[in-house]
């Protein structure tokens, strides 16, 4: 059992919980609770680490597992949430291919650009609404909140090991690979000039979202296929990023369903 | 210049920023930062706090205004938010009558319900997302969040002046007399027999959305008109709930735009 809070496992956990640079270079992050473990893909675990009291009482889950106990305060310290439930795992951060992003199964490619969203649980929200409404990808900009740190984990409910994901350096040159693979590039924007609703999504599509205070750039609004408006009545001025993402993805994804198509 | 926490008005605004029952007694609540003192109604206003800074770069705004002056320091401390940008109003918690729900132009009524939701910034986002695809009114359950505490204050980004609101003892109760007016309603459920995209919600509509956790009660459930299920792809077992209610929400509005219906 592991007492100390100078044990280097320990230390690790906790850089590998509060620093997206420190995830970055060692290719691991850490996911807290029973219901993570279980999602992992096992070749993504890398370790498991359990406290005292979740050993003495659910010992049978961690048959062929690598795992250590860490003694019951020093395990609540080293957890980001509040009331950890005994368990974490140590996993290795999934690496998809580009060509990940667009296959499903023989599917037109349904993709979700963030550029630059700061908010880790809108970030964990759209990643979860992406994979619910069928995405083949996911791709974000660096300058996109961390999607390895725990709030964004947490509020994937597990998407984060299913959906393909990728950072890239510039965005710009993946939107270029995007059209190149014909993939038609939405973007939402409040100067859209045409509704969301009339577009046609049953081919190749991908959608842009931007910065929640400041929408798109302008460079990835200048390479745009389409500027689409979600229209607002009453006097809002602006949609939360993950609903509108969602309007957005939703609609494709009734769109594909029922074999809509406005060709 | 009020200079003293122990000051009364003081005390009050703290109270009023941290207790939903003192808010419910005193039919009043805070409301923080600039975008909010000019989005509330006049009518609404009781009074205006502002930090000594605030008054020397901006006493223009302040004219014919009831005001009183904070110290520095002291009004930071008051503030729910970190980087208070030096102004708060204590406002009256708009009065809506149940017929204000229904009433929109002559629309058929778009009333969102919302039972026992917990999370203050989800609900925040789901009345701005009202505001924004054309409710007429929304409803929650006394169960809910208290709508007027500073978290669900900024996240419905001045929604929350313009928007019928009504908190509701007995739910079941109001569901009852929506049907009376002629109102479908609508339940999410995970259970649910019906797509939600295969339906007609061009006549009075109303969408319920259950508990983060729990979803809708057996109770709600019992008095739908109809259960609709939002499908989800992949292994994801449930949507966040103020993504079901945008999903929901907008695809009333894209067919109340279009003209849609299938009778």
């Amino acid at each position: 059992m592991i007492t100390s809070a100078s044990n280097v496992q320990v230390k690790k956990i906790r850089a590998l919980n509060s620093k997206a640079k420190i995830r970055r270079e060692e290719g691991l992050f850490v996911a807290e609770g029973t219901r993570l473990f279980r999602e992992i893909p096992p070749m993504l675990r890398e370790h498991v680490y359990v406290s005292e009291s979740f050993y003495r009482e659910h010992a049978d889950i961690l048959n062929g597992i690598c795992y250590d106990v860490l003694e019951e305060n020093l395990f609540r310290r080293v957890c980001d949430t509040k009331t950890p439930q005994g368990i974490l795992t140590v996993a290795k951060i999934p690496e998809w291919s580009r060509n990940d992003l667009l296959d499903a199964g023989g599917n037109a490619p349904l993709i979700l650009v963030l550029e630059d969203l700061q908010d880790p649980g809108n970030v964990g929200t759209m990643i979860r609404t992406a994979e619910a409404a069928g995405v083949t990808g996911v791709v974000v900009s660096t300058g996109t909140a961390d999607l390895y740190q725990p709030k964004v984990i947490r509020s994937t409910m597990g998407s984060i090991f299913r959906v393909p994901l990728r950072r890239e350096e510039n965005l710009e040159e993946t939107v270029h690979w995007l059209k190149e693979k014909k993939i038609r590039v939405f973007g939402a924007h409040l100067k859209g000039s045409q509704s969301y609703a009339d577009q046609d999504y049953t081919e190749g599509t991908a959608f842009c979202i931007g910065n929640e205070g400041n929408g798109l750039s302008e460079k990835l609004t200048g390479m745009l296929d389409s500027r689409i408006r979600i229209p607002m009545e009453g006097q809002v001025e602006s949609l939360n990023a993950a609903i509108s993402a969602a309007v957005l993805l939703y609609t494709a994804h009734a769109q594909r369903t029922a074999g809509y198509s406005n060709h």
